[in-house]
């Protein structure tokens, strides 16, 4: 059973320009701050993240990396053997496999982590910095190095398609703010500054039952389920401090005028919000339902890669 | 201070082959098993590890992915961008950086995690599977996908470079079976079923100190610290899951003649452990002193990529 | 106008292998031979070739080399920059832009040349080496390094398309020694010991046209036009130096019954053989009629990487 | 034997940029030209050079693609296996080995061909470009697919090495115009319009016996051996359409002050000169000897690569 809201009126793009002004974190924490909203995520509320852990069941976030070429996958991972068994050391007996992996960091059908260099609105990426600073050796500063000792919090599934019995959302539907927190009132749960938002559509659902499809700018493909950006505001007040969705956030075709990726410019650029693309959250939503909640830990760790604009990653739900 | 022990006695070939028969755990988790020793790391010690959270502070393991080339790094990472600021997304200002990362998983200097299929002995992998399983595509089987859900538990770090006093220990020093468990009983810890062992030579400072050098075999090099190999029947009885160290465990010359790499065919072929390689345990070591703990969750997130003999990673300890 | 023959009765397994021997090369010029069929192409016959050079026109037999995923591209070219004006050096306003490329260099839309190590029949490569000589470093017996000093020689365009008056042959049709030699009397030409066999079927006309299309083994895709094998013995008594076909010589579904590739055997492994794959032959076509003749000096220039299976290239025929 | 000559005395900047502006072809070959002095080389020129093969000998340029990381080889090539002899297609027997190449193309002792979007100066690039057209994904105008049909012409030899009785000058020597002179008439030879200069230091027959060395900007390193500038005047009145030096045609320390690279500012963007960098010129040293002759055909084919700063590639001689 699928059902296709009335789309919410598109926003302008001076309405835009003013909610990026209202919710920008600038300076907030200090002129040379790369960590923007994961400054919410203090080692106290690390701490009362691990007390979330009942069970000890861990339940992967990631999908496993795509070696194929398709319509959401221009640029497939490369794995490749550097060395195979036909090298035995010395003649011990021993022999080894070795693997060469090579791929691009922000692919639409991977799931990884965004660093705060990866978006430039108008010349300037979080905290006012110039976009010049990303050369073709990336960026040292915003980079995904910022992110070291990863991230681990709190975390809230927020299921949207459960929440409106459906596999998935359609290409196109936006979830505004009123559903966000009706999605809260129904799971029982509350967001709060210091809190994870892992937030579900069912894209991948959907790609797993009818095929990968196209979801990029600027060719129409077929759209993606995602957020509206009144949703962004919210979570300003809210202190969120990462945001986890499958898709990517963005609802496609935009909900503002002439501005593609307005939900990344606000999240990245403004707020300098810690946000990773492309989850697989049908294990999460299946083991939320079993046991019986929707709040857990999450660990995200991002590789060490100086410069990088992100990282593929594989965070996990920790109940 | 340093100082150099007098080197153990070496093990023959025979010796090694009978400690291969004897901590073999083929076949104890069923013929298919693909996650070795981490079957030990059951729900319920995940849960126990959750409580050694306590201050919330978060210690990333690995070493900063390395881009030159050196006397490690024969092959170093291929960091670059597939596309920067130059192109616009329509006229709205926002422009975008996307990296393109390309690494073998297994270089000496990047922090990595072993998959099952790593390392064959005579023809035969973990649990008997034949070597030729390894393709050029990888192997389906005891593929790194195996480890998808992550290595989550409780931590202890030996630190033998700070019981012996000293910034590290120098190549070829092999720290035995008594000094792990003189170790374990001056940090007043002790490892049993289903713990992670992460084990510090100060190999990482060395490098810091004194500047890359070769470790590989067969060319000499100045060799490594690491484990003699009468510490895997006490892992064995122990029942550790997981083997996190500085170096790779390995002694340099190996103290089995004409055997290297011992301590990974013991652990990965005849154990089936999860084995980690060229941790950065500085900043751990320190947050210990600085703890007064030597115990603490560990979180260690391979990549979800099929086939591969394992990944670049970022574990961390949290405390 | 387009129009599909008769396909030839298939040949049976034991006909082909009867013709695997008729025309093997094993041995011919000596036991570690690896230049093949290029033996036969001496430097007189280089020099002869130089002789047919009278207008100077230059026609590049490649395709651009393709960045885009597509069904003949599984696995498109990675094309990046390295560096760019990002880094001046110095103050002395100098600024450089620097590629690196990663690709495949057998893909099926890309040019390029074969190499005696790539194909192997029952365990046997060219003049009986060993399979296992192939390790995940390539093999240095065999490698496209043996071709260092280029090919160089006599080109003969034999256009199948032309001389059927159609744009291009169907996927599946064959090409016959009957059709060869018709077309050979028809362009009033005849190719000789040491020549360069350039055959078009129009399949890159097709592809620009239509779109491209699968034509792997196994998935059945629309299939490929190339040589009946029968061609084979043919080139054997003709004694020609290397083949240079668009698509690349094979029909698909193949002429012989259980065996995909055919063509590639006998010719790599069989004959030791110098072959191309994807060429570009549109260009090279329409400057044969203009100058009103279809022979040529080719000269085709391989990377000179060690161990190779092959290299991408772009091979000229020189007027 | 070797002998230090007295270096020159060093040109000022603004020298340089006089010179800059006296051999700038910015427009010469119309506003979008992007072949720059390849225009020299016409058809008939080509065919001139097509009589100079008389024996039918052909001598590779290049240096054997090095996968082993070194002083001068920052970024080895990944050379590896995308499919192996492990994966028989059907029952057939038949097996295939099949490569992947990862290389930057612009590095130091890789032998490549530069493309005319490789260098700017003060922001442009040759024929008055802006340096922006570069990005990430390369540039199209400009780039090596301009020389799709390949460089070919008559080649000369001047061979300096040989010229002043050394196996190699030592780094940090430069040539001259006059010396350039000098060795003509040692060798009875004359450049003239459409030729392409070979030019030969000994660069690579040091690093034969003496090991690679380190010869970039901004590092000193031990330096190179190259040409002055007052060279490339001469280059400019004689009309010469292509250079191929062993080293890459810069004396470094620089003999312009403040300016490194010189020779590629004045050849690339200045004069929009196809060269090349990073030959090896021991082969064609030791023919020219035997064949009593400093000039012959020379083939250079670049990879069609659109957007590309260059190629790797293996030009050759042919006598």
């Amino acid at each position: 059973m699928t059902r296709t809201l009335t789309p919410p009126a598109p926003v302008t793009l001076a309405a835009f320009d003013a909610m990026f002004e209202a919710v920008k974190n600038w300076g907030r924490w200090g002129p040379d701050d790369e960590r923007g909203t994961l400054n919410y995520l203090t080692p106290d509320k690390v701490a009362a993240a691990a007390t979330l852990v009942h069970s000890g069941r861990t339940v992967s976030m990631a999908i496993p990396i795509n070696k194929v070429a398709g319509p959401d996958n221009a640029n497939p991972a490369v794995h490749l053997m550097s060395l195979m068994h036909d090298i035995p050391i010395s003649e011990s007996g021993l022999s080894f496999g070795m693997c060469f992996l090579g791929m691009a960091s922000h692919g639409d059908c991977h799931t990884h982590v965004d660093a705060l260099n990866h978006v430039a609105y108008r010349g300037q990426l979080y905290n006012g910095k110039p976009a010049s600073l990303l050369t073709s050796r990336g960026s040292e500063w915003g980079s995904i190095a910022a992110y070291a000792t990863g991230i681990v919090g709190r975390g809230v599934l927020l299921d949207a398609a459960r929440h409106r019995h459906v596999d998935w959302l359609e290409p196109g539907e936006a979830v505004t703010r009123e559903d966000l927190e009706a999605i809260e009132a129904a799971e029982g749960v509350r967001l709060g500054e210091g809190d994870i938002l892992v937030f579900r559509t069912g894209h991948h659902a959907r790609r797993l039952a009818l095929g990968p499809w196209s979801n990029e700018y600027p060719p129409a493909g077929e759209g993606k389920a995602g957020l509206h950006v009144d949703t962004i505001p919210w979570m300003h007040e809210r202190r969120i401090a990462a945001f986890l969705p499958d898709g990517d956030g963005e609802t496609v075709p935009s909900n503002v005028e002439g501005m593609p990726y307005p939900i990344h410019a606000l999240q990245l650029t403004a707020m300098g919000m810690c946000i990773s693309d492309s989850l697989q959250l049908e294990d999460l939503a299946e083991a939320c339902e079993q046991e019986g909640r929707w709040e857990f830990m999450v660990v995200g760790l991002p590789l060490r890669l100086p410069g990088a604009t992100g990282s593929p990653w594989n965070p996990i739900a920790i109940f």
